[in-house]
């Protein structure tokens, strides 16, 4: 029996959650699983629809993307994902979706505003949009370079603190310490990107909220005093 | 046997039809219920998701949000729940949630207002929003400012008239004689508030409601010679 | 046994349709179907919510809105739907929702334009919307002035072409042969109030259809050489 | 037994898909199925809900939109179907609904411009509209003048490229090799015409995408060295 099938089955419920959570239509979005240890990587394999998906069709590659198990090929976001666990050293999934109202923002080129405590209960900042690619980019090794253009957002923001990007004309990645929150972290992503539009349409002037509110939802669930939940 | 087991009983079904109603996500949202006689509040622990939620997981707290029986750490929320508890003393359940509509139009920072007859069967004005709170009152005790601005506006509002607030960048609290009514409220205005946006994108220059219809729809409910339902 | 056991059936039936089409909540909406040859009308008794809803619980009127039988008050607004019946001699049946994207139109006090062939499927016209009602017919006899209201429209409209209406500032009435019918106008007109509202919002400046397509349209479904259907 | 047994089967299970999709309301929408070598064409009857539709309703017509098997009607939109199948020679189904998002696209008259990838990784192009008929084809052969209009668009498009249309003032046709593509076509236009509506809300100035990037995700889906799925 494989070393990884643990990983694969971990990686495969996963990935399951994504059309429960109407997240994705027909092959749309995937999940991976780090496993640091094994030096391996679970991801969904290309195309596939979801109802067809078994534990046993998820791809195994290595921290630089070769396959090591595998009957299929893995998702064409591979190099993506890869190129993301090699440099955010603590998180253990990436979540890849086209929800749509997530995707929209991305469309539009624009990140989205902090404009309230669901918000900021979540990230202090904005949620970040990644620059346009330039043509030779595109060209060239394309989906390591979309790996590239996230790095670029997170020079300057904690991949810790901010667990989720638009890149620009394409989609939402979102990322966690586990699969769960990766997941979860797509799903609030998609509440944050419609309460969003909604309240800019409501009232297109709506400015950001004051970091005074911002730092005290953010800190109440995830500071050092923190009182929110049961596991602080 | 605990004296509070009835209490926490009715808290955890009225906590689980948020989900049902499609009002929260996770562990988005919290119903109370308060036992005036004796002088206790259930409420939902603080981010427990839904699924997982047992009834003898709410948290029994005395007029003042001490703990009085429970194993978890109540909702973060609680010191608004009780402010407004002790100062509206007709009311029996209080629910808080972020449901899509109205939490954009608290974003917004904008009242919803009356127009039209779904909206006059349940209240006179407009479904009021608080202000934005001081730099101090964030920093200080920050979920009794919560409350307190909520009291700002029931200063010359009738909270038996309109039982439903938003405050201002964050989301609806709703209540009602019992947790059925308070719930009640928080769909009725999920549905008053979508309404409204697509109204106004509609019609931006939609008018409130004459004054005369508004009495009509809300005495024909409400008033001493009330004629809808069976129960007058 | 009651001579009317089989109309409050069916109008039992019917009314539980509203919310499977998910045109209402909680004890909004209702529906009625006349007996003519009785001389009588069933509609749902006021203010009970659809799951508690029996068969038995219909209440039946005569045509001037008297109780002929029934243990409940019926519908508030029963007053309309007996002016309707009076003066559409070809109707069985009325219903009336609150449904979203109608409603929207109905508070914005605008018809719904016909915008396309789902429209002229339908109807010639738009979708006509009521005038606001004097101060003097609120505080009068409201139920019957709100049919007044919609009789006023249909002076110079087919109610058999014409099968629904916006009464302004609170929300659609619509009608048909049978209650399947009425409630399948209901369905409609929520779509079509969905669809014109989106085709607004892509394109404001968007005209109507020509003439000829709604003609069209209206006679391959409707005409005396209708060729859409199996029935005709 | 019929020679057409199988064809009725596919063609039946391919339009109870359309109300399972959420692609349909009532009656609305048809799919067929064209059988090149015995030169025949399966098609819903017309009018006939879906929860009524049984196999051995669907129709059999012939290359000239004649009746070879059925009992019942054909769909009023047959010769738009016919006359697709004899100019489109390597498509093998046709799906025609009013999908609310492409309808409303329609009825404003706009193609659905490509704004990110989800959009490129199934065409290069806009999603095209049809002009608008002029009166006399409107009033003449009106369901084959529809395909004409479709034609027409499709001089300087590759059918086989782009598979889905919208028709001017009325809804979107698609296709595809099979009943399943075809689908999956109704589907993700849907969508595309969500996110589209939705991203020129939020920034009514987005650009198209860069050429590059469409010629990148397109390829890696649909080129000869395409690495997208497992097919290639």
């Amino acid at each position: 029996m494989s070393l990884y099938v643990t990983l694969q089955e971990e990686c495969f419920e996963a990935n399951m959650l994504l059309p429960e959570k109407k997240l994705v239509l027909y092959t749309f979005g995937n999940v991976s699983i780090v496993d640091r240890h094994k030096g391996v990587v679970a991801i969904k394999p290309s195309g596939v629809p979801y109802e067809e998906l078994r534990p046993e069709d998820m791809v195994i590659v290595d921290m630089q993307g070769h396959i090591v198990l595998g009957h299929m090929r893995p998702s064409s976001d591979t190099k993506t994902h890869i190129l993301l666990y090699n440099h955010f050293p603590r998180i253990g999934s990436i979540v890849h979706t086209h929800s749509t109202y997530a995707a929209a923002w991305a469309q539009a080129m624009r990140p989205i505003p902090n404009l309230g405590t669901t918000h900021a209960d979540h990230l202090v900042s904005n949620i970040p949009c990644t620059g346009v690619m330039t043509d030779e980019m595109i060209k060239g090794d394309y989906e390591t370079e979309t790996g590239n253009q996230i790095l670029e957002v997170f020079k300057n923001v904690s991949y810790e603190e901010v667990e989720m990007v638009l890149v620009a004309c394409h989609g939402p990645f979102t990322w966690g310490k586990n699969a769960q929150k990766a997941i979860y972290n797509s799903v609030i992503l998609e509440e944050l990107a419609k309460m969003a539009y909604l309240t800019l349409q409501i009232n297109p002037l709506t400015p950001t909220i004051k970091d005074t509110l911002i730092d005290k939802h953010y800190q109440r669930k995830h500071g050092k005093n923190a009182y929110y939940g049961q596991s602080y």
